[in-house]
């Protein structure tokens, strides 16, 4: 995934870090994160979470299955933070020693919590496993701290206090700490350290027009120190405005952001087709059920990437016919109807070509709606009249076939991505054209 | 993507730390990576690069844009490491405070480099803008650091030593990042702290056998404190037999990984289908290739999956024919042929049905091979007899087809993922048994 940040990401800047909230630090334990091996993304779960709860992250840091290096950083970080989130290094191994070094810092010596051990012996003889001597381990935390259960792991989590500062360890598989962050762990959070400010972000996102543009209709929301702030994130040409807002508790802030977001969205227009989580086609996936329309496909050159896109969204059967997958000439011809002699006079990849799949599938499958792209994907098949990156996309309904003629440049991966938003877009535009003015 | 760190990976401590090697600390500075709302690839992309140019990383830190914690962290690090390289924090914007920040623990004044002044205004003068007033920073450095200029950006990085310690700035997007550090920086690198010993890992990529019987298999390869040390992950359902090497030089390191390696090539057989970044579809199509023949697809349920994945490899066309994304039954029967009465009998999920869809598709499209998929992939739409995740897969060839039945588990996507895997997989097995022994 290609992600680029814009330079108005640069205003994204944190206005809210003065504001007098709970301070928090993130320790994730792995030589294999230092080796470069795994990415660690707790961390940024863990902030976006914390900050959620008006609790401001200001570290990371990521060291090795070292029991010094772990004695330092969280001890370090027990002086600076009111609240020190460990994950990783609480497996069976002799090599995992997280639950060792915390309880180093926290004082204390190492207990056996009987209760878990019973857990983790139940969890191995369900599988008909004896449990391995080295689980036990597992089943330690220290004197004085208090056990996190893992609803599918063996290894437990715990919280312990010292310095005045909380210190919570979880496992650093992504699956378990987020469960027993969220089930376990927050709500008795939320309870502890009360939020004074929350720091909440949605976003709007945006497909068709250039970063440029956006930045330059929305430059007003932009500035420095402003609640909401705003900034920009293009991630494979989906371009994300993202708005954070701090605020007291959850609902004052939801309410700064949407307002924004009304605003933003006023300014923008058509470019924009969703919020947070939305891709291209879940807009056309809420298009297509609401005019209870239907849809097909033929694809070159993406081979099958908007058919799999569109069938990604549960219930798209409801809407998605099918479509052809047309690499060879004369797949396009026996199940297109394109006729041999205009690929011949005109080339495979060429406007006439892609109206005559379009319609060719369209009234082949009976849909209100079709979708044909060819093109040269790469990184060979160019010549010098019809480059790599010469896309052809159609869209086909009763009223007619519109043709648009991309260049596109980058790898192949990328010219077949672009491919695909672009017709999943002139498909989004279109339902939206056809839209009674009033729901739009 | 669902990653699942294996409980093996325990085993994949770090058995070199303690070698005599150059120690090096990241420091990754920007707001939005403490609000989580970027992951931090840099740490681990820097790491890997570093690891194999036999320098051990030994900590990763990320902070704000925040003058003070900056200059805390990179001081820290200094001490601690032979070399720190800090990323991002150096754009234009008043936010932008690295250059400051590490000028200051350099001891330092800033001083504005007019060689590369110049080179920023011809970037802006060639997009017809007047360069902005604020971009001017851009070229400040430390007086006594070493510009490293920016092929694709405005942002110089500089590198400068103090206490010791050698740091090296450069921006925080990964694009200019990458380019600057591997062909700028690691070079000059390489020169000044030649690799005592190189760190390198490659990887088995395997399919089809629990990750259980592969841990079982290579349980020799697996202990503590081997050089190279093998370890397991598994990402998706495929899973990565990891082989990490130290050694004098990257050669040797080579050697000593290529042999372990070809042992556990050995002990696995059939299910390592590739290595290091290969997916089930390169290694379809290096079949496909080898043995000049041809494919064709018919998808339902995972709605072109398997075609795209097949048109992602470069070259696909010389043996991919196309496909039909059949989602709805009267696709079914008129672009494959499948009787409506066998659809109304026995189910469009049925064996029957994956059954005649392959052998349609593959009659229709004159292949030599094809594939069909048809399955329930949820959240809806399962019953009592055929719940979500029951899927039949089945292969085509002129010998006949067989067809999988499958009980699989998970989300929509991980359901579609499965099916479309065992589809490739089914194939690539197909292909290799018909390959002359000798090719194997």
């Amino acid at each position: 995934v290609s992600v680029r940040v814009s330079p108005c990401l640069l205003f994204l800047h944190n206005p809210f870090k003065n504001i007098d909230s709970m301070k928090a630090e993130t320790i994730s334990v792995g030589d294999e994160l230092l080796l470069g091996l795994i990415i660690d993304t707790n961390s940024a779960y863990l902030s976006e979470k914390l900050a959620a709860q008006g609790i401001t992250v200001v570290r990371h840091t990521v060291v090795g299955d070292d029991f010094d290096a772990i004695v330092e950083a969280v001890s370090q970080a027990a002086r600076h933070a009111d609240l020190v989130i460990v994950n990783g290094g609480i497996g069976p191994t002799v090599d995992d020693v997280t639950r060792q070094a915390v309880s180093k810092v926290a004082g204390g010596e190492l207990r056996l919590d009987e209760e878990w051990l019973e857990i983790i012996r139940g969890k191995f003889r369900t599988r008909n496993i004896e449990m391995p001597e080295n689980n036990k381990v597992q089943a330690m935390l220290p004197v004085n701290a208090t056990l996190l259960s893992n609803p599918s792991g063996t290894a437990a989590g715990f919280f312990v206090e010292t310095d005045g500062a909380e210190i919570a360890v979880f496992p650093g598989v992504p699956g378990e700490l987020t469960l027993m962050f969220e089930q376990l762990y927050l709500p008795m959070l939320a309870e502890k350290m009360p939020a004074k400010n929350v720091l909440l972000t949605r976003r709007l996102k945006c497909y068709g027009e250039p970063e440029s543009f956006i930045n330059e209709k929305i430059r007003d929301y932009m500035g420095a120190g402003r609640n909401p702030c705003v900034g920009l994130l293009a991630t494979d040409a989906i371009i994300s405005v993202k708005v954070t807002a701090s605020a007291p508790d959850t609902h004052a802030a939801l309410h700064l952001i949407d307002d924004t977001m009304a605003r933003i969205r006023e300014l923008l227009g058509d470019c924009v087709f969703g919020e947070d989580g939305d891709e291209l086609q879940d807009a056309v996936a809420r298009l297509m059920v609401q005019q209870k329309k239907t849809l097909c496909t033929a694809e070159s050159c993406t081979g099958g990437m908007v058919s799999e896109r569109l069938t990604e969204v549960p219930g798209s059967s409801a809407w998605y016919l099918g479509g052809a997958v047309t690499y060879s000439n004369e797949a396009k011809t026996d199940f297109l109807g394109v006729p041999a002699d205009l690929i011949k006079s005109r080339g495979a990849v060429s406007a006439d070509v892609a109206k005559a799949m379009a319609e060719g599938i369209r009234s082949r499958m009976g849909a209100d709606y079709s979708i044909a792209i060819t093109g040269i994907a790469g990184p060979t098949g160019g010549t010098r009249e019809k480059p790599v990156g010469l896309v052809f996309v159609a869209l086909s309904d009763a009223a007619g076939t519109d043709v648009r003629q991309l260049y596109l440049s980058g790898s192949r991966r990328q010219i077949r991505d672009r491919s695909a938003k672009t017709a999943l877009n002139m498909l989004r535009l279109k339902l939206m054209q056809a839209m009674p003015s009033q729901n739009k």
